[in-house]
């Protein structure tokens, strides 16, 4: 029989996403309304282990949905890794009567939060917040939407300058072991091409659509182009080798880096966290635990770690075939 | 058996919507890609009637995915309405040589495209194409996502000056009928109530849930009314029931309007039209018509005119709960 | 000779403007670098009046340079109008061991200042604060270019549903008594009349106007209108009026309201609170008093209250000239 | 004395910058209001060169002030820096019937400007469209405030991020010989250190400046860098050096790039770029001609080439301090 919840602990861990506030104040207002006090630990595991909190009432979470980062702060932490540093969690998570934690992170988040659970029996629900939107157990991510907005709001300062000048970006855009970002934000900014770690699309096939592009008219394009791609090139290697191949086209890089982890949230990702943190809130009280909950067919669902963490769910390959028709 | 499609028409009908120039591109772009014809009608139905129309090639709707309103204008039509209205579309249409058309609007768009197809038996493809979600036949309508962030946008601004003043807002946004926007976007920017045509708050909860805030130490308040609200007042009379009855509340109002209809769609609505309309025409290129295509649980479906209008999705009503909950 | 300054009070009072908070950090930053004390007044002259403050120091305003409102939050104070009201004020003032004040607002501000120095001799500087651009002491004033682009981006939205349905609107912007939003967001939006209270158009003309406007191609229309228009009727009357004698046009009215007033400020409006704050925490210092700093031909200057208030810099009557030629 | 202009020719030339759709609408408007012609030609020289020409009325520049690049694209011509390119296209204005011609951009097409006057008398005037703000006879150029903006919130979105994880950022930004750009962004976005050309801080100095900031309490930093920036590193060498220097920071860079040249100009850029256009048509019409317009505390002026290219005005050494008291 699960124990009564009095105390419920939030955390963010990981890189850092649009939405991580909008989660923290949803898991204290829940909190409030359901008579539970709320702790914030500082900087993920880190603080857990160190001891370092706050008391979060409904007050305090005041006016911060509309805001980037996240006030609890955000590490990766080595020392969660060990063993010692997990039991400093635990000892300080009792002394302080916490009762059961919410981690809003990725799966390495997922990851330790499992490990704790298994090894201190504390119950733990998994909330993913990453702008990656690489986790098997939801549709969608906090802080991918924001994401997204904040890459296509660049390009599309970018095309501008492309156009008036007639000239081919090559644009980075966050995304090591998944494409969603690139896939998404390239169709939604009408890229000629988009470069992801999951598909091999080949230098001589970048080539052959590039000079099918300047045959068909257009003067300028804009390749979106993942972090991790596949094509074995970094971006600037990349745009050396297509000035050399294509001397006709003028060619520039730009890499957008850690601004695409900021902003104000879209309505998407504030919502979003809002629905997840009430019902992880819930869900806790109800006695759940060793989950994550997420956002499938638009509705709240929750996966074991387990399952959550198996595979990300794939990126969507339909989305190849219609960049590849819209950029005929 | 299916005529061969060698001239696709496109048009877009009803209130605007951000979006419907990327749907247009997709369109366009889709037939180039598979070699047909495409003629864009002006101003919905009524350019139809009229014979008002452009050659829509692959370079011609260069940019324009990122930008608000629609290059082929809409219009509500009156002449539509009538059989010799229809009648001159049908014969414009067949002296061009439009073998099918692609309709993007609302409902009102859905049903004059239902009709024309039953008369005319021209094959007639709808892509839902408005802020209001309110379309049975998709989880989410083009523009619908845009017009969340505007508002959530104008609202974090009034949220400023409220919490400066320490003032209680109406903030009246789109949706006569139904309260898609009003609920989405009050759960994003974190107002404290929501009034929607689906659900009769009362004016004695609405006067209990303010004093209540007060008495939880919020200074300020925002209220989101949907422009249908069920109360029974408009947001003027509302402001001023409420100023009578919570003299400690400083009430203002603001009617956000017609700004919610335009501005760059953001790359969720981008997308969707993308995908929505590369379907279309593969569709209609397949043999189908009489359909709409939409986006169920993110996947593109199409679903017969007939069951697209059936009724609208109903409204998230989980989303009140989750509204209720975090406004303690 | 001046007394020596060991600590600075500084508040924001009357309407709230993007670019108050920049103001506070600048003071806060200053006073820790000068090695000055800083206390922040809630709500204007009535937090001097009830002795309701905080102590700034240099981290305690931390990044709050980027957004609207004000944490200070602002009122307009009746008892502070009065003989005993101000005496309340200058006794917490002289308890808290506050040696000078920096009042961050409008001419009402000002005003308030003026009196409050002659009757009990404490320094006052005050910076010019408000959207309304209506001090004659500078060129700018704080709030007013974040105002301006809130308004153009409205507008750029209200633009994009005007052309695609060929309508006509009136957007209603902020200034009672002066025409300075509404003359440069009207010429930056394009618009095609700008209605101030400067100067009487007359209704004839804005008829004949629009009648120009429709012989020589144009679709849409937008008409900026100012709160304090000197035309007679308020923007809801002129559209009756509009549509009333010009049924060509398809009115529509939309009122901005108080989302000009909040926002994250523009660069212009955070670097022109950050000079003009250093510098008055610099001239306070330096023994100056009963002025205003303000920023004249790109210069931080300084002029006497009676000098800064006399009367308006008039509107750049050059800018109707302009928008005239413009709406060609 | 002068001939009469009956067609006024414009193009763009040099780095784009936004507003200068602002300024092609402002001068196509003014010719159609003064009854003379108004032709554009692309590409800058390249485009006079080519005889690559388009005529531009009044509605052919319809809803463009909102949109960022150009619709004349623009170049640097190679070929205009030879006797016979200038030539040419002397030859070519005098075909098309050009009596004179607006040149936008920046020194280069100035320098140019004034070469093709002195060898072939055919009136020119320049208008300052750059987002270096390098020009003398101008206090702002067009886009320069834009850019600005476009720099906070990309700065603004990095904070969140830089915040979050407790980082030190090197944000580059534009401006190689000049350094308007760094010094006002920093400013604005409350960078913790800025580094311009114009001024050599010293890597000793920087260290230091970062160490008082760990001290001071500060977590997290963000030091922005001009392009050409004086110390002798570029911004990757910095952060190594940092790195090795100060192993207590986690050091990031971006660098922002092109994106800082388009987006939809600010309501200041548009309105300096109508301003300047329309009394640059209407000099021309009066006679004047080898001079460039400007904005000069806060009114439309004009200054020969000589005078206008002879140095920069200097940036604002007040800003340095500034920047310096309210990092602290």
């Amino acid at each position: 029989m699960a124990r009564e919840i009095k105390c419920i602990g939030v955390m963010t861990s990981g890189g850092d996403a649009p939405g991580m506030n909008a989660a923290i104040r949803a898991v204290a207002r829940a909190c409030a309304y359901y008579n539970v006090r709320c702790i914030g630990f500082y900087r993920g595991f880190q603080g857990m282990i160190e001891g370092d909190y706050i008391d979060l009432d409904a007050r305090s979470v005041r006016n911060i949905i509309s805001r980037g980062g996240t006030i609890l702060k955000s590490a990766r932490s080595k020392e969660f890794r060990t063993k010692e540093g997990r039991e400093k969690a635990a000892n300080h998570i009792k002394e302080i009567g916490v009762d059961a934690m919410i981690l809003i992170g990725g799966d390495g988040t997922f990851k330790g939060g499992k490990v704790f659970y298994e090894e201190f029996g504390i119950p733990v629900i998994g909330v993913p917040g990453t702008i990656d939107n690489d986790i098997a157990g939801t549709n969608f991510t906090i802080g991918y939407d924001t994401a997204l907005n904040t890459v296509i709001d660049a390009i599309d300062k970018i095309r501008d300058t492309a156009s008036s000048h007639d000239r081919l970006f090559f644009v980075e855009v966050m995304g090591r072991d998944a494409g969603f970002i690139a896939l998404n934000s390239g169709v939604g900014a009408g890229a000629e091409e988009i470069l992801i770690p999951e598909e091999d699309l080949g230098l001589d096939r970048l080539l052959e659509s590039l000079r099918r592009s300047k045959r068909s008219g257009k003067s300028s394009s804009i390749v979106v182009v993942s972090e991790g791609d596949k094509i074995g090139k970094n971006v600037y290697e990349l745009a050396d080798y297509v000035t050399e191949n294509l001397p006709d086209y003028d060619v520039r890089v730009t890499v957008l880096g850690h601004m695409q982890r900021g902003g104000s949230p879209t309505c998407f990702d504030r919502t979003l966290a809002s629905r997840l943190c009430v019902n992880a809130v819930e869900l806790l009280l109800d006695g759940h635990k060793n989950i994550m909950v997420g956002l499938i067919n638009n509705n709240v669902a929750y996966t074991s770690f387990e399952e959550g963490l198996k595979e990300g769910h794939g990126i969507n390959k339909e989305l190849l075939r219609i960049s590849d028709i819209l950029s005929t």
